[in-house]
């Protein structure tokens, strides 16, 4: 029989994320409700973070190139933080129509405090009383993500994949017993299953080796999530919104040792450029003359190899996107002149591909697996770099689809 | 020669609201930047309240309908003001790519405080101080209209037209110079222009007559921001966006003393039906027993006739607007059963046509020439309301046409 509890039980809190593509139509946002409102039944109190409805935010940057060649951070802040103001009341009215009590709030209303930085913004704080009083009144709150509040009222957003940040901060305040990310596949595979049929799901991860998978270009979760998510024992959950089945958890290394794996997954990027500065003068400060003008221009310089120095000159190469080949290759002749370089080469169509896994570690035979893989289908590196859980090689991009699948096939996944 | 100033000195202010039409397109949202950028070159500090773009509101509405079918008020306020919330940056960045600069306020950035009646709220006070700072910094303040903050930070909207109220509290809290409403039109028309091609653009009006005009029917200002604008002595000047000519001023009647005329313009309003409750026992109490469901059902009565009582028994009749009708029969049959009514009796098909101005104050004429034409014309007249600057017929809505030119011929208009 059931009665009336004389006093309210805390109930566990879940922090689910929804990206764009599960909220992308009217129908998707009803059935991600639907959800929410299943976990609600199996006695959960439910913050949904929600991300902008599917191309939402391509339209309003759209919009901004109509009115304005290079519009400032701040207004575009303002502009593309209507996305999740959009996707959020709506999700929430749903819920409602589910007969689910249920509020949405905005970044500031949610108390999502960050710095000003605009576009990139970072959470400094988080004061979790609203959502509290919502949940302690029996509603579902729907925080709009990816955005937040900074000194002066000021809206800010925290970048790409930036909701995934809002979902994990919120998860750390309340202290939720669990934090699922959810989107359009159904977790995170040992490679990209368009590349590879026989990609994995994997269905436990370590942090470290999320980052080194973000980094070596997977389209997993965004950094800084996953930082946040660690240094506070968040364990994140990625899952497809559409079917029930587990998918990848994120956890830390320790609770995943008994199925620790030398190679977790193999990452991939196209679309890479390498410059080459030839000729440079060894002494101290060159490679500081060389990387700050890029950081300035906000170019991320990716894998970086510095040839042994030979009477006196050295070359320095690195890998950019392609996109920002051209503007670096601008830079770098500015540079070359000063510093007395010989000359900048630049070279396209060339691709990353790299294996990731915590068991890399003190495992030369990863690494001699991974070029005696390629070599034998003639596939040449051109550069390596290594973290302590990461090789990466570069390699021609008309070769990618082959190195991964021939490196997933030998490290056996 | 030009020499700088050693102290800043005040510059007027100018509060210019955009309405939607006038943003509805990435050009036309330039044009008004162009517009606002001139009138900082003509010397004013300039406020830009800027309406949602367009049809953005209609597209709003049709996504919530899509996900429930009675959206919570508190979640649709939250949904609708992200539309000034696009529209807003976006006039920003079109003034800085102009070499103005700039800066896009939300409405609780730029302190519009109201009470917490959602999908209605009243602005109760305005914090000025980011706005005047901006000013006070050389950039143009775009501010969101329509929107404001309540208690506990619930984002609000103003309801219908309230851009408008934005702009004229905004003109109150600056003591602003002018107070100017640019729309798609070139003004205030005697008559709707569509109807009667000899209508004249009205070049001042009083804020009395502009009252009577829009509850009369005709597209013109929000009451409230009127209401607020003559309490507080502000001048509001109705013009197009599109071209510089001079539109129309509202103003108090003293300042139009001199063109002062009898009739100021003709309104019409189509769609009206008429509810008659037949046969009600005549006691006090009766008419409250009729019209405070309706009110709670948030459906206007408007014109309101009630026929002397006969052998204790009266007739009770009032027009409503057509898409409030069924809902109004339904209730009042209701109530005529409590209170043991004959009949409640309903008619379709109706309109309003009235005539304003200042001058029908004490012009017994005026009414005798309303009647008079509409009779010349054959037009039945089928209820009768005035007020002290207002005569307004209800007639058949397939007469509305030749009521509307006749009136406004027969008035010299």
């Amino acid at each position: 029989m059931l009665t009336a509890a004389p006093e309210v039980v805390a109930r566990p809190i879940l922090v689910q994320k929804y990206g764009g593509s599960s909220l992308a139509t009217p129908v998707r946002i009803k059935r991600a409700a639907e959800r929410i409102a299943s976990s609600r039944r199996a006695g959960y109190d439910v913050v949904a973070v929600v991300s902008a409805m599917g191309e939402t935010t391509d339209r309003l940057l759209t919009l901004a190139s109509r009115v304005a060649r290079d519009p400032a951070a701040r207004e575009l802040d303002l502009l593309l933080s209507t996305g999740e103001g959009v996707s959020a009341p709506l999700v929430s009215m749903a819920l409602n129509e589910l007969g689910v009590p249920a509020v949405s709030l905005l970044g500031f209303q949610a108390g999502i405090q960050t710095d000003r930085r605009h576009a990139r913004a970072r959470i400094v704080g988080l004061t979790p009383g609203r959502i509290e009083r919502e949940l302690a009144g029996g509603r579902v709150v729907v925080v709009a993500g990816f955005q937040g509040i900074g000194e002066e009222m000021e809206v800010t957003t925290l970048g790409r994949g930036g909701s995934d940040t809002t979902a994990v901060a919120i998860a750390v305040a309340l202290k939720a017993q669990a934090c699922e990310i959810l989107t359009d596949v159904r977790g995170i595979y040992t490679a990209d299953p368009h590349l590879v049929p026989a990609a994995r799901l994997i269905p436990r991860i370590a942090y470290a080796e999320i980052l080194e998978l973000a980094s070596a270009g997977a389209r997993v979760m965004h950094p800084r999530s996953v930082e946040i998510a660690e240094a506070n024992g968040v364990q994140l959950h990625v899952r497809s919104s559409f079917v029930g089945a587990p998918g990848t958890m994120i956890c830390s290394e320790e609770v995943i040792m008994e199925d620790r794996n030398r190679v977790r997954g193999i990452a991939h990027e196209e679309h890479v450029a390498r410059l080459s500065v030839v000729g440079v003068p060894d002494r101290p400060g060159i490679a500081a003359a060389i990387f700050t003008p890029l950081a300035e221009a906000d170019i991320a310089a990716d894998v970086i190899v510095q040839t042994a120095s030979h009477e006196g000159v050295t070359d320095m190469s690195f890998t950019v996107s392609r996109v920002d080949a051209p503007q670096a290759e601008r830079i770098l002749q500015g540079v070359a002149r000063e510093i007395g370089a010989r000359t900048v080469l630049a070279q396209n169509g060339l691709a990353k591909v790299s294996v990731v896994g915590s068991g890399i570690r003190g495992h030369a035979g990863v690494a001699a697996t991974m070029f005696g893989t390629l070599s034998a289908r003639g596939i040449n590196i051109e550069m390596v770099s290594t973290s302590e859980i990461r090789i990466t090689c570069i390699i021609h991009a008309d070769r990618v689809n082959d190195a991964v699948i021939a490196l997933h096939d030998a490290f056996k996944l």
